[in-house]
């Protein structure tokens, strides 16, 4: 059994972490902090985990991280950042669901985090956790950076593309929409439900802090950076992204086919059929990526569509998969779980 | 394995006892039909069911379902009837989602559904699947009626009191509410996004279907022929149902203990610590009724609050409870899932 | 013109209140505080009020309220009790959309409230302000005390009833569902869009503050001291209340008969046709209360519905139809939009 | 008074038509037809209107149409051209709010809505009702086409940077968001709130009916043709549009001031601050369009967002400008009420 711990349970990745650890037959959950909530049973907070999850949660003074296999941090960006040293000398392994360790260029990371790194040099050394492009690298990683939500989406349906250098790769762009859990369990009133529903609207458009992950992951791919322009959007559900991505076509190819094969022997990307439209609703709950790919008239631009529950594969879930990764255990352990529809 | 056939599989419940039988390790999915969509992909349909159903909707007249070890019927009301007999016969079982089996007065049954009875004999035999209360019996039987989805959440709340004898029976109340999904999977104005989001409304006045099943499942329990007053509500939420419960005590007893010790056993029903008040989304995709009791002011007046998830614990989920009593399997196999929140 | 100021117009209420007067031609609005946002442009908080309101927030310390004829209060409860006799001494009117003056028992109001009152002079002077009762009273009053959401739409539920003597009035049952908007726009996990949709809960139900308001209001028209059991609940919707009121009938009459006289000449409620069930949306955005009286299946209980929009004759609406009263205005001045269906 | 007429009243434009034009003080509604509903007050379907609306549905064969001054057609695609010549010649102006008459080039019309043209010579007299394009010729106009909801958010932010000359004209992107309104009120199952909900999907991405709809209107002012992706996406809300336009720069301007002086003295088109994000919910249920022009990171690709009310300034509330216009009255009468927020 692997002794799991997780620091900052009381947020939506937080419970969802939960919610798929309570189902994996080789996790022993050890430990959930929660500075400001501590000693409150976990599922007083969350009803649903009632029956699943009976500890209550632990002030992080008192919390014995190190005697764990493995520590989330499910977290505010900058905490990670601090503890993941000392639990690494102690020789436990860390995925942080945070923004700590993805950047690669530091400077890059202050600016948009507006805050200075604690540890350069194990941003350095952090994997990033997106199976589908690293696999083998998190098969052995100490520490693995998750993915933010809307950099998976996006990068899971430029790669096939960017990778057969098929698209100009200055002029991308990423029109998203994402449920408002990706804004997380703040006490904010943008997010409120009479200020969220029945409403649409972009946000973050001169510049979101996902915008440098997705470029760095994108550049990777392509061998060199790329011009990506990021229009984030929130819409009035509770779960999932739909990313529309846009390209322009410098060569003539059969996309579907090119799509099908990237993706052959991944377990969770699904390139629909052609002519498909994936509805968010059809991954919600499951650590899924649907993709379907059109070129609207047969012009000169490729269409992609993306969708993603924006916890799961878009955070827990995906944490998770690099969990059974990085332990030897089959990838989809506990992670294949029918979607919820309707 | 258990060969299961499900007869009427584009609904909602259809496509719930899927995403749910998807997941039983002894159940081999044989056969489902669609009279309008025979020969189509069942994950066409449902693009949730990828990599999860890989069969075709089948004609009726092409199913052979006598060579099922079990039938559920997620039909319309009125075609069970027509088709029990010969499963029976055939050796087959059979489990009802609709209505036609769970009124034992057969004329207050053709009453409320407008139309004859083609089986009363059938009727008499069929075991109403409510495991609370009929356990055994649904070990044994043949032929099981659901319960629907109100009567499950309102008997449950209800059942405690009436069984202990602490509230005059002559004068109960259920003021209930339910998500749109219990309207099923039709073309119809008013369960349209945008006729019932943003709104609230109550239907039926006048009489509901399920008055007469719940005042029997309730007569039952009391002894007695008992009084109710059932009014459901419409509300725009997909899944969950929220009966609110009204009765007058005329005795004084702990009724928190009362409650307790009445679901003690019981692996789907969750007493809730004292003065808590559930949420529909704690039960979300799970099969299973949280329940509260209150006493406001100490007054006189009892008021339960009982929440399920009306496509789980109110349909296919309870369904599939019974499927395991009727096979000797643990009760609980395939229902363990953890609810979906947020 | 009369000039009007606003007390805390950062909130639902005042939000509410500017859509109204900003279409009100007798009105010329003076003033609107925000101690948090002074100098902020009101239409840059609220940018649907771009074009129609054109001035800042001021301090409260800045604001010259004395100068105005009216002030409306709409700020926490505690707020308006302290500065409304400077104001009525200053010959302005006040209206308080809080709970400040509404009960005239102040130890009472002290226990729910949680605070001593600071005039209990000026709650024995204020007028309740629910013209379908007090109508006369409101003409010639100084200060009026709004009536809250939930009191509104049960009461005018109850009037016709009690007014007659025809229920018993020991054993009254509302069960109140209430859009997310009546919890006001304060940052507040639990009205989270992902805390508050796809979801269904009842809130309060060992006592909620509006109870004593619903029951001063009913033993008014009553003569006498009623019983209530008041379950309010959270429904997931922006705008809206629907009451769902259960009576045991002492006499026999023409309930439908009874309501249509009892509100044949009010302007804003509407009783609607029998067998009718009024829908929130009917009344989105409108100053108006719709009501249909059932008797199910004939028997001894009597079951109305009331559905108001909560902001509107739930609050703001109501507090302009009380000013137009209080100012010798035809009393639907500003009051006569079409609620917003769909 | 302008003597009314409305073909086809009981989908969501016709009933939006009513709630606007009963605010009308120039307006008498004289006739409304439905065939199915022929004889129901229109007050029994739609009980927003109760108090406002006190006619009945007329059938089509009796409805006089002749005898008004103006008639709307609010109906599917393919009547109004049937019936307007005889309209024409008695004297009667037309609205049509479907897109018989919307565009040009009656081959591309009938290959992109499936039928043949009847009247190809009304189609060049017709007037295409975007105030902000065609102002003067539909003061003049017999027979104005009512823009279709995509079309007025997307040409209104094309615009003035294709009048300018400003962007790329071959390689436009718009990708816009519905509310589930714009898809009408029929009887279908994808927009059943329990399918739409909590959902987010694109559709129609490889050719929707209102692209070359924008594709003239933007050729028209462009002076040639453009080129342009169009991707539109249901949102789960009732009514708004959100369109975020994409285009690349050739040039350099300023753009905040190129869009605020093309709209300077436009009453219904609102350029928003630097830096805007414009939300759907600020127009609600009003006549407005609402824009935003960015230019991420300074890059050569401009940004612009544009919200409207699908229903009102993309339907009914345009086509009542139009009529405004049409009759000389002052262009905003009835149109000035204030979006309903929250």
């Amino acid at each position: 059994m692997i002794k799991v711990g997780i620091v900052g349970g009381t947020g939506y990745t937080g419970v969802e972490l939960l919610r798929l650890l309570a189902a994996h037959p080789q996790v022993a959950l050890q430990v959930i902090t929660s500075r400001a909530d501590a000693g409150t049973p976990v599922n007083r907070m969350f009803p649903s985990l009632r029956g699943y999850v009976d500890i209550d949660f632990t002030h992080p003074d008192q919390a014995r991280l190190e005697d764990c296999d493995l520590v989330f941090f499910a977290t505010p960006n900058g905490i990670a950042m601090q503890q993941t040293r000392a639990l690494l000398e102690a020789g436990v392994k860390v995925i942080d669901l945070a923004a700590d360790f993805r950047i690669k260029d530091v400077a890059e990371w202050g600016k948009w985090y507006g805050m200075e790194h604690a540890c350069p040099d194990l941003v350095a050394e952090a994997v990033y956790g997106l199976p589908e492009v690293n696999r083998e690298q998190i098969r052995t990683a100490r520490l693995v950076a998750n993915p933010g939500c809307y950099p998976t989406a996006v990068q899971l349906g430029f790669i096939p593309l960017l990778g057969a250098g098929l698209i100009d790769p200055a002029h991308l762009i990423a029109d998203a929409k994402s449920g408002v859990s990706g804004a997380g369990r703040k006490a904010e009133i943008p997010t409120l439900f009479s200020e969220a529903s029945d409403n649409f609207k972009a946000y973050g458009v001169p510049g979101h802090r996902h915008l440098p992950e997705i470029r760095q992951g994108l550049a990777r791919v392509h061998g060199n950076p790329v011009g990506l322009t990021f229009v984030p959007h929130l819409t009035p559900m509770i779960r999932g992204i739909h990313a529309t991505l846009y390209g322009r076509l410098n060569a003539d190819a059969d996309l579907q086919a090119l799509f099908e094969q990237r993706y052959a022997n991944e377990p969770f990307v699904d390139v629909m059929p052609p002519g498909s439209h994936p509805e968010t609703r059809s991954v919600r709950g499951a650590n899924r990526c649907r993709i379907a790919v059109h070129r609207p008239q047969g012009g000169d631009t490729v269409v992609v569509l993306s969708v993603i529950d924006n916890l799961v594969k878009g955070a827990a879930g995906q944490a998770v998969q690099n969990m059974n990764l990085m332990f030897g255990l089959p990838e989809t352990t506990a992670l294949e779980n029918v979607p919820l529809l309707p």
